[in-house]
């Protein structure tokens, strides 16, 4: 069976958490928005009748649709080696994986902390209070936490002796807060050994090497902030005022565009979320 | 077996989506914080080497510990009936929760947009540009997906003809909007007539039914601001500074206890999560 992911294209996104844990399982996928008429396809299946997702990724498996990154992750991880066995440990990486997902969705107001609707030039002010209270307060908390569950269990993996699917999120997270925030987080890796060795273990695995080196792995890129495929979205809230950042494709219901991404590590990070290029370590 | 419901005492917050669910199953469980040193009894268990839940709340089920709130009703839909058989249908089930846990995100975002470790009282305008926008754009986005996954189906609930703790969930965010913002969420009930019809028929099943009546469900209480368990909580973020809102309990660490809360319509909600009161439709 082939696997449709349905995603923003020309970003990682969440999407990403998705695209790792098939590329790690070495499972056949295909990345349907990346296609021609694959974002229109995508905005179809959001508009079915029956289980339609309420916002990008979703997985078809199948006749199954799954949305939610988490969910979907739980649906391929006992299908793929990348979960334990045991109800219990399952619900123990899903739980962990949904603290991930809290975690993201703080990275995400660090720069829209009016609301995903409004543009980032009008919440400059409230972005750079919030960023500044993100490095303070919530990453240690929540990198911090990781790090401790490495070091507990001897600190091979997040969950233990193998790796499953919060491992290559925690790499994604790593990567993520390195492109977005790349001053502030060179300070902070310091604290937290484990989980900066980790991701050096997971971007070594052959699947994940042979991924990251791939036109798979969507590569920010500057010059294409208005491409053709963006315009070609629509939804309430987009619009092509110009400006750097317009209303948040990653606001959880994606009714609007990205308008591509810049870079200002004082107060922001769309690229965590939103980053076209992979920078290699 | 007797679950163990572990959560903020004297808030329904996030725990309530759990005790909703089992209150209408009968299950037979003990609120531990809501009892003597049970707060503690809490932060011990999210200190413990394996497993540590990051946040309340947590259940435990026998030995097992299980965090996330989404990740507890997953896991009693099953065993109690309120959710479906196949596997299929409880992936649907719990991308639909997981999309009411991004609400209720977005629902606190609008009174500590610049961060949950901030006073809301310094960050009162922005509050208020983040409550216009969610009632403009997210509140109709999220409201009117689940009305009409209700009309899709012929209206019973939200996931077809029978009852599951998605129904539950949904009267809790009825409940929520209508007592935090008791003027907009008046205005908006017209265009949401199957939801308000729901928790209706939610309300009047006889365990829910007996359980609001009940002294399990936490009342508001606007004179019980600084209580004495309290003024037992530590962590980072504590303060007993006077003001109405003091950093958010409900902030996914929960490192910060709550200082009861006040009601503003126009910019505020804390209420939603921290309501204390039980309003009788």
């Amino acid at each position: 069976m082939r696997y449709e992911l349905y995603y923003w294209p020309g970003i990682q996104g969440r999407g990403e958490y998705v695209r790792l844990a098939l590329e790690e399982a070495g499972a056949d996928y295909v990345d349907v928005a990346r296609g021609a008429h694959g974002t229109a396809a995508m905005m179809k299946m959001m508009e079915a009748k029956t289980t339609p997702p309420f916002a990008p990724p979703f997985l078809k498996a199948g006749k199954l649709v799954i949305g939610q990154t988490a969910n979907i992750l739980f649906y391929l991880g006992s299908r793929h080696g990348l979960a334990p066995k045991t109800e219990a440990g399952r619900l123990w990486l899903h739980q962990l994986q949904l603290t991930v997902t809290d975690f993201v969705l703080e990275v995400h107001d660090t720069h829209h902390p009016l609301g995903p609707s409004l543009y980032y030039e009008d919440q400059k002010a409230a972005a750079k209070k919030r960023t500044d209270e993100f490095w303070s307060e919530r990453v240690p908390k929540y990198l911090g936490y990781f790090e401790r569950l490495l070091e507990d269990n001897g600190g091979n993996y997040v969950t233990g002796r193998r790796l499953t699917y919060i491992d290559l999120s925690t790499f994604q997270l790593v990567e993520g807060l390195r492109y977005a925030f790349p001053r502030r987080m060179k300070a902070f890796e310091r604290k937290i050994p484990g989980l900066v060795d980790l991701r050096d273990r997971v971007a070594a695995r052959p699947n994940i090497t042979a991924y990251l080196a791939s036109d798979r792995r969507i590569a920010f890129n500057e010059d294409g902030i208005f491409s053709g495929t963006t315009r070609r979205w629509t939804g309430k809230g987009m619009s092509f005022r110009d400006g750097p950042i317009g209303p948040d494709p990653e606001s959880r219901d994606s009714g609007s565009a990205p308008k591509g991404a810049s870079r200002n590590d004082s107060v922001f990070f769309y690229s965590f979320i939103n980053s076209r290029r992979y920078q290699a370590s």
